[in-house]
């Protein structure tokens, strides 16, 4: 099943996506969908207005999260070639709802950098509540992947030592189109990550040292995750500050974020408009 | 004007508290009262049920801020002390809501850590939607001040590079009594951590490299603060992991967090029990 959260002139509605038609829920986002403890029935029975498929206007997939952790330092290969070691720990950072925009909105590119650049991640939406989750536990909590990219602004994620301020500028992160359920999303998906259709990201989520399951359950030790929390499960090698000379997005780059079977974010980039 | 968030038999209230007694102002907490753009004149206005103040029994002030951004190294004395130059922008990190106790709530010491310490903090919260604001508008945004205790397991900060996963363990972090507006707050306010009764921090907020009005400019040159979200301005010198031997807090711990005319948050430490 696959879910979206898109915009209509009545406001936000979660609609279940079929292959002919994308039927509305009776929510008003996928967020407020997951809040339903019987959600999977609840969606995969909804019989509301129904929307052309091709003409959907996507909010992000889950517009308020409670929560978006993100993982660093997570592709096996990555992490080789940079000479590190393997980490025994997934480094974990925030990042806030405000940072979030639909697959086809614009990035806005903050006035107060110069360098923001790409990182192309899959995420995880939390579908149960739960705490100190086992593996099994935490892989019946989720309720579905998606695309993300932590578009990062690399001058002010390394003012300080905390990379937060670098990762949480306002309608920076695409993220959708679609929630894809574990059953039709499967295992070991391509990533990529691509600027004015020139790929700069290829990587398979097989490589990630902590996956869905592992990321949740350690999540899971310090606090409660609720329906609609997201995990950003970190990026691979490939992004633009680590070339010679570095690469930054730039106003009319087109960043397209896509994972097999998951489906795209295809997002302008704009300058910020100072009121 | 000092308002708090209580917990009455039929759910949370926010209230005026007053010399003689804490008035309901129709609102489940302080964070749906500051959601309304006239709080300041709904709340001196509130006359509906009354309660003693003595027995208040407080959530946390505002239960569920959107944002909770805390800065590290911001007090200037300290910084000093430590050898560290005075930094040029606030070091910024996120804890999540799940991590807040109200003021008298114990502190769940996790059975994951082995070395949880105090951080006694004045906290901000925000009256007013900001983004890109002018010292003057900063100032205007600010809703009223706090007493939190940003409570770390130091374990778990220092696995990483990133310091979220210490700093967000639930129920840990003791926020209120009460929201004081800066008329009645005042400035330069003396802070005190005691730990069983024993000073361990002392300082006074005149000391803050980047006070809340500069915190509030920085932070919305980022993203947009709205009302209810909170800035917790870091720590002084005084913390536990810092002494030769380091010293934790320990189940049975009382930590008493005081910040003159804010009023002071007294809280029990007590083990996880673990379902």
């Amino acid at each position: 099943m696959r879910l979206a959260t898109i915009r209509t002139p009545a406001g936000t509605r979660a609609v279940r996506v079929d292959a002919d038609r994308a039927v509305e829920t009776g929510h008003a986002d996928v967020g407020a969908l997951l809040a339903e403890p019987g959600w999977r029935s609840l969606a995969e029975a909804a019989d509301g207005p129904a929307h052309e498929p091709s003409g959907l206007d996507h909010a992000p997939v889950v517009p308020r999260p409670g929560k978006i952790i993100c993982v660093g330092v997570n592709y096996g290969a990555h992490i080789a070639e940079m000479g590190r070691e393997t980490p025994a720990h997934p480094t974990l950072f925030a990042k806030y709802p405000e940072a979030l925009v639909g697959a086809r909105d614009d990035v806005v590119l903050p006035a107060a950098s110069g360098a923001v650049d790409w990182e192309a991640e899959l995420a995880v939406v939390i579908g149960t509540t739960v705490r100190h989750a086992d593996e099994q536990t935490a892989a019946a909590a989720i309720a579905g992947y998606s695309v993300l990219n932590d578009v990062t602004a690399r001058d002010w994620q390394y003012r300080t030592l905390q990379w937060l301020q670098g990762k949480t500028f306002e309608a920076t992160t695409p993220f959708g189109p679609e929630l894809v359920t574990p059953d039709e999303a499967g295992s070991a998906l391509d990533l990529t990550c691509a600027v004015d259709g020139q790929v700069v990201q290829s990587a398979n989520t097989a490589d990630l040292v902590f996956g869905a399951v592992a990321t949740i359950a350690y999540v899971s030790t310090v606090l409660t995750l609720h329906p609609g929390d997201v995990l950003a499960l970190g990026t691979p090698g490939g992004v633009g500050h680590a070339r010679t000379p570095p690469r930054y997005l730039t106003p009319g780059s087109v960043l397209t974020t896509a994972i097999a079977g998951l489906g795209e974010c295809r997002n302008t980039c704009v300058a910020e408009q100072r009121p």
